[in-house]
């Protein structure tokens, strides 16, 4: 008998038929035999209307209070599936983060998961009770309050409680079919992947992919959870990211190309004329850093003349490029620059996949094909299974299909574009 | 300095709005040197909406789903209200009811209050803060569950803190000024009571008066907790509900009279021709209370011919008659009466004042105030400050009007009909 664990986004349970039929498939699932353990997010814009209603009392809410209000959607959502699933018949038990032994630490609003202890989870199990467990949402033991656990909060607690559980698996249900090479909204021709190694999957994320937040992947590598991502709205098997064993030997490698991942979030900051001498860059991050800006690409440009200054640029989240660019205004005597550029029409296109490690033609394939659709690589960057461009912003779907086509992702036919949210 | 608890009720914080005027007001109290406890009920109806929500998705809710549910309410109002205090510059913090101690039975929807250990609001007081607790709820020790209370459960919230907190006051918050002499929708010159004792109060809501809880008043009036009912929307200093001391003989004895009440939600059962013999009255009620239907007045006809039978009439409230009804039928054989009466047209009005006690005259004078309005009399019950008729539902404003005008209660003016929930 398997322990699944599964995860339902808001738009699964935007109101209450979708609350019903997401009821009705973890009936199945339990009926095939399984132990089933459930967490759900507030239902549809639930979250947002709750944050909308703290902002009419005041532009910047209490933390603390921010917390307990906003973790009431997922108490409603858990508690209307726990009744749904009574009614075909089957015995749910809905529980609170604090209840299901989601422990944290005191920080309001992006709470760090410390330990999982989900005693009362095991308990209904045992009893033969299927579990639902409120996402988002944790217990601070110092301070006896609830917190929430940030971005990407909702997957990682699916994650994380699969973990402790030792689940067999845990599947992220949303309203999109799986993991496709790249977003069929800008690539008509992705296709959905039945397989994707964690490593891949991690990269993808971190490149731009909306389908599963990277906290949420790298709790799953690190544990050791395989995880299954699927549409609650119809029964295609989804993909299965499965955990890559680097050691094994038998391991087969599979597809050598994964997908393609789009960034249209980041913004380029060019620092120009940076005295070329020791401490310079360090000076500028230390500035970036402060701010709390999360730099993506970092190119120092190749020193060509003798002139002594060089031009760093980097990339950032768009949303901490007013912080930062006021920052560094602020520090031009004390790093000495000439000027400063700013470009926040650029996007970032990625290829990811674990065949790149081995595959030595990748680069040269990458760059012929941007080259022959006339795109210009404005920076690049690369890891041991991807590589990234930085282009002109409006030239990202371009790019995105060039490349996509060039390493054979093209499907046969064309993928069906839900207006899904990912969510 | 005084502890003071507040209570807030839905329609004190039905939108952004309401929530700025209560937190203003709650700041007003803690600037006089107060401490301040405040419970808050969910906003407007919602309440209503996730009851709603349940039954969208079953008939029967499960009762422990239903409780997480519908607590939510006051999680949400308790966290704006916090988040207001503070943007007003005050330290405030918000409670579940299982963080401020209410702890209670196991009953989901009824739970009774076992204790009170109110800790940490004690702590916020000290460290300054005005502390804000989620009304209706509280937490069972035995399932480790959140409850809620059952009918009157804000109103009892408020007054079980007050005396765990040895609280000077209890002002319960609504929309309308005060305990009035009558309902001012039907009988307009009904004046607001400056004082009432809280032996009157539990009769007139007992009798129907819907401003303050029963439970409520009988747990203030058992912890000897001094009530206030006041208006959240005007800064009128409204009726305070005085513990009285029977033993204190220098008690100035108030006003004769407190006030009229009127109850339109009972229905009356005669039961004819029951043989008059031991056990029959008996029978009767044990099949009621099997219904768990609570019975107000009994008359049993007065035995005027010798023809071994008697007629019992009783009252109940109407939502309980149909399942009285159904179960007094099928013991028709085993009672042995003729047949069955229902009227669901009548109506309750009572005259109560802590005066009656001693004042012979009373009976007479509504009597006779009633027989000049031409109003007919179907059963009387009296308790030592209490006088009830029941009549016609449609002439109960007259009667109450009659009753009103004898003894003196017209107020000058007409009193100012809120459309008050009285919530």
């Amino acid at each position: 008998m398997s322990l699944i664990v599964q995860k339902y986004g808001g738009s699964s349970v935007a109101d209450a038929e979708g609350i019903r039929r997401v009821a009705r498939r973890i009936v199945d699932t339990k009926r095939e035999g399984n132990d089933v353990v459930v967490t759900v997010s507030a239902m549809g814009d639930t979250t947002d209307d709750l944050i909308d209603l703290a902002h009419q009392i005041t532009p910047m809410p209490e933390p603390r209070e921010f917390d307990m209000l906003v973790t009431t959607g997922e108490r409603i959502s858990m508690a209307l599936l726990a009744m749904a699933i009574k009614s075909l018949g089957y015995d749910a038990r809905s529980y609170t983060g604090s209840q299901a032994g989601m422990i944290t630490d005191s920080t309001h609003g992006d709470a760090r998961i410390l330990d999982v202890t989900p005693s009362r989870i095991r308990e209904a199990l045992d009893e033969g009770a299927i579990a639902i467990v409120a996402g988002f949402q944790g217990y601070s033991r110092d301070t006896r309050d609830i917190t929430t656990l940030g971005r990407g909060g909702s997957d990682t607690t699916a994650v994380a409680l699969a973990a402790a559980l030792n689940a067999d698996r845990c599947e992220i249900y949303s309203d999109v079919d799986g993991v496709f090479t790249a977003d069929p909204r800008i690539v008509p021709k992705a296709h959905k992947l039945d397989r994707i190694s964690s490593e891949e999957m991690l990269e993808l994320a971190g490149s731009g992919s909306k389908i599963l937040h990277i906290r949420a992947v790298e709790y799953a590598r690190r544990q050791g959870v395989t995880l299954v991502v699927r549409s609650s709205f119809s029964n295609e098997p989804g993909t299965t990211v499965y955990i890559d064993n680097p050691e094994e030997e038998n391991q087969v490698e599979e597809a050598t190309i994964a997908g393609v991942a789009h960034d249209l979030s980041q913004a380029k900051i060019t620092v120009v004329g940076v005295p070329d001498v020791p401490g310079s860059a360090a000076a500028i991050f230390n500035i970036v850093s402060q701010q709390g800006a999360n730099i993506d690409m970092i190119v120092q440009n190749v020193q060509t003349q003798n002139d002594g200054v060089t031009d760093i640029s980097f990339t950032l989240p768009k949303i901490t490029a007013d912080g930062v660019l006021k920052a560094l205004e602020g520090a031009r005597k004390e790093i000495g620059y000439e000027s400063i550029r700013f470009d926040d029409q650029i996007g970032k296109v990625s290829l990811v996949g674990s065949g790149m490690r081995t595959n030595i033609g990748v680069s040269t394939t990458l760059f012929d094909a941007l080259s022959k659709a006339g795109i210009n690589i404005d920076m690049i960057s690369t890891s041991e299974i991807r590589i990234s461009i930085v282009t002109r912003a409006d030239l990202v779907p371009e790019a995105a299909r060039a490349i996509h086509a060039a390493f054979g992702l093209d499907g046969e036919s064309e993928a069906v574009v839900y207006a899904g949210t990912g969510r």
